[in-house]
């Protein structure tokens, strides 16, 4: 009686998960073709949870063409000089294809959580993950969260038998010993991890027991969420940021000799270079963000810093419009894919303020979208510094007239005619409109950790002075 | 009388600048609309030659949105992990753009060149960089060779000069001061160098003592490579292979019952993980390339083999035709881009013979360069080698009733639909080119260090144990 109770229910199952990889295979390729958006399916557990077995499952009946796999690589050194997330951010996938995520940002949490006395997570933690699956879902990038779960007994069980026979042995690791030995432990704070993260992207607890149940409803939660993603169905807009007294963008005039200017370009390069050949520059890094009107010298002024620097330490990154590759991803990811190294000095002409400025004025971007821009650059910003980049923003000035005056000499001498095109006369119409989002940007980005500095650049040489000058002055605060 | 001779010097030297600067723009602008070709600089040179003044002065010339630097980084770690080239290739320009390489592929040499006693050139070191040259060119990559000289004098009083100043004195590094205590044996073997790695792309001496000159120098050869790369002029077509004698593709069946073939296939599975667990494998790595015609059974191979392995420990790279991006590079340049990182297992889901195949068969590439194609393969094989790579190569050889069989069944099934596209049926009319294509692929390039194996592929079960006994039997011998 029960054997062909059971049989009946195998029957079910097996005619569900060949009606759930039918549907998934159809929605994939349909993402594929809409690139409606991508999906960033994470999967945690406790060992022997059936985490590897789901994923395989899962890679056989989608096309492997469009599904990426990243495991954490616990040794990569390029990860440990770069930011805490960055590792994450260049395995995202593009709008149309599935990353399958081992682990996720969540990574380590649970051991650390664990062994931490407390119990707790520090809140800092919580906001960065909380902060970067709002930002995702929000740019087109929806992330499934699942965590498998199985008894104390049976993972007992399943790894005794695996240390049964000595071909499986080898897939016990030290870290599934510990992880038994703290089951309770782990599954305490594991409950705790998950209401902390909730708020964006809601969490998934399923029962690993079962190896065809467990998949099938992987394969579901999968499911639904792409066709969510081609249903269109994103993030609620975030709400506007409540309106900021703002102050016209103005700084003093400081006039220059060209004598003076010589000495004392020599004279601070020198200083420059000599503080990032400090032993303890090794372990930060100098991020340099140049922003200001078309011709406002920023080019000049850039070339004036790295003539101090060895070619091995520095990287200029020119910033235009994103390209169609770029385009696939949220607007952040061609900047985290540049994040600085340790010991580098990493230089932006233009540079992710794009958003609140061409973007915004040419309405390139939706209100709502440059709108909650303004808190995720600083995040960006602040995760860098996290990991000991100083971060220095400057605001080149150029009055209209000036303007005015080196657009003509720009088209008039052959050598610099490629540095004005029929974008910058028309970005020069929106003058006004310009100054007064660089205005917003600066009452709303200014924070202590990566200030903005304004700088009059009618008289470059001037301006190149006073941009060496405040980069030594951070250096000196900071080293 | 002097003066007025210099100062007539001066104004010319002045016209002849901005007359080529002029020009190099225009060429840039022309190369980036038409992505005739990409254009690598490789500057090398002994200390206060100039080469970083001269970089500069180009880049402040041309459009730097359309340039990139490179200059090595001796601490890189993500370096060391991988094969000795894939920093260059990592970095090489795309078609339309320019690369400046400080150093380049020729970083290291000149000093490895006088510590050692022989002060000749290992003769691998100098066949890999021609072997580069030589494909680079004929790849559509142009590459400039400049190496910067100044006496030993004027060399002296230069580091004199930066010593004399607190702000200058960072300039000078060890290296600096080594290079100058070495003049003349640096001198004497960076000819040797020169006179070794002339063939494919030749050497420009330039005297370093003048600024201006100098750059004149540079950028008047520059212009002459980019105006080589839009007229068209690339290198002269390889001379076709030699006829090779080649072998039927030809497999017996090795037929095996189910019960025997879940057995042996977790007896191999277990002995492959250990195998890979072994501290001797993380100074190693492991590639696998599968090819074979459509619906031979690469996939379930290649499953069976990545079930025995932790998730965290290999990488699929599924091979299709390029991208619109990839067609802007060298066609190696993509596989290069997933080169294995010691302690790796990387799984090519077909690879970089399609160049001898599909490109082949069906006329993707020109017979000159599919030709070639097998020589720079074998090399790409032995560079990964020379890194500790343990390269295996496997063609699964399936028969046209079989394929005609399983081209129905997956055509009927909508769980695996998506495995068969049009592309497969046509490709099936060219059977017979492909067999003969495999069959003069093989000879060319079963090379000891990168073995081929013939699977007959009809009986998928037999053919997935064969594919783990070979890849056994392989990791035996090698660690």
């Amino acid at each position: 009686m029960k054997t062909r109770k059971n049989s009946a229910r195998d029957r079910e199952l097996k005619a569900a998960l060949t009606e759930v990889r039918d549907a998934l295979l159809g929605a994939q390729l349909e993402l594929k073709r809409t690139k409606a958006c991508s999906v960033v399916l994470i999967i945690t557990g406790v060992p022997s949870a059936g985490r590897s077995e789901v994923v395989n499952d899962l890679l056989s009946w989608l096309d492997p063409k469009h599904v990426s796999v990243y495991s954490p690589d616990r040794e990569a050194c390029e990860d440990f000089e770069r930011p805490l997330m960055w590792r994450y951010w260049r395995n995202l996938p593009a709008r149309g294809r599935i990353g399958v995520f081992f682990e996720g940002w969540y990574d380590g949490l649970l051991r650390k959580g664990v062994k931490d006395e407390s119990k707790r997570f520090d809140a800092r933690t919580l906001e960065r993950i909380n902060q970067l699956e709002r930002m995702l879902l929000q740019d087109g990038v929806r992330v499934l969260k699942v965590h498998l779960h199985v008894s104390r007994v049976l993972q007992e069980q399943r790894i005794r038998e695996l240390r049964a026979s000595k071909l499986t042995r080898w897939r016990i690791t030290a870290r599934d010993v510990w992880f038994t030995r703290h089951h309770e432990e782990v599954d305490r704070v594991a409950k705790r991890l998950r209401a902390g993260t909730h708020e964006a992207c809601s969490w998934h607890l399923l029962d690993g027991s079962h190896p065809e149940q467990r998949v099938l409803e992987v394969a579901r939660l999968l499911l639904q969420e792409i066709r969510a993603g081609l249903a269109g169905q994103m993030a609620e807009p975030a709400a506007a940021p409540k309106p900021i007294e703002t102050r016209p963008i103005d700084a003093a005039p400081q006039p220059v000799s060209d004598d003076q200017y010589e000495l004392e370009l020599e004279e601070l390069q020198g200083k420059f270079a000599l503080l990032t050949r400090k032993k303890r520059f090794e372990k930060r890094a100098l991020v340099l963000a140049f922003e200001g009107m078309d011709a406002a010298g920023k080019g000049g002024a850039i070339r004036r810093v790295t003539h101090a620097l060895d070619a091995r330490q520095y990287r200029v990154i020119p910033v235009s419009a994103p390209s169609a590759d770029e385009l696939l991803y949220p607007y952040l990811w061609r900047f985290w894919r540049e994040a600085p190294q340790r010991g580098e000095v990493v230089i932006f002409d233009r540079s992710w303020y794009g958003r609140v400025l061409v973007e915004r004025v040419r309405g390139f971007a939706e209100p709502a979208d440059w709108q909650r821009a303004y808190e995720e650059i600083v995040e960006l910003e602040r995760q860098w510094c996290e990991h000991g980049a100083i971060v220095q923003k400057f605001w080149l000035s150029v009055s209209l007239d000036e303007q005015q005056e080196r657009f003509a000499a720009r088209e008039s001498d052959p050598l610099k005619r490629f540095k004005v095109d029929p974008e910058d006369w028309e970005n020069r119409k929106h003058y006004g409109e310009y100054q007064q989002a660089a205005a917003e940007m600066m009452a709303r980005t200014d924070v202590s950790v990566a200030p903005w500095t304004i700088i009059n650049a009618d008289d470059k040489k001037s301006a190149r002075l006073q941009v060496l000058r405040q980069i030594l002055g951070r250096l000196a605060d900071e080293l």
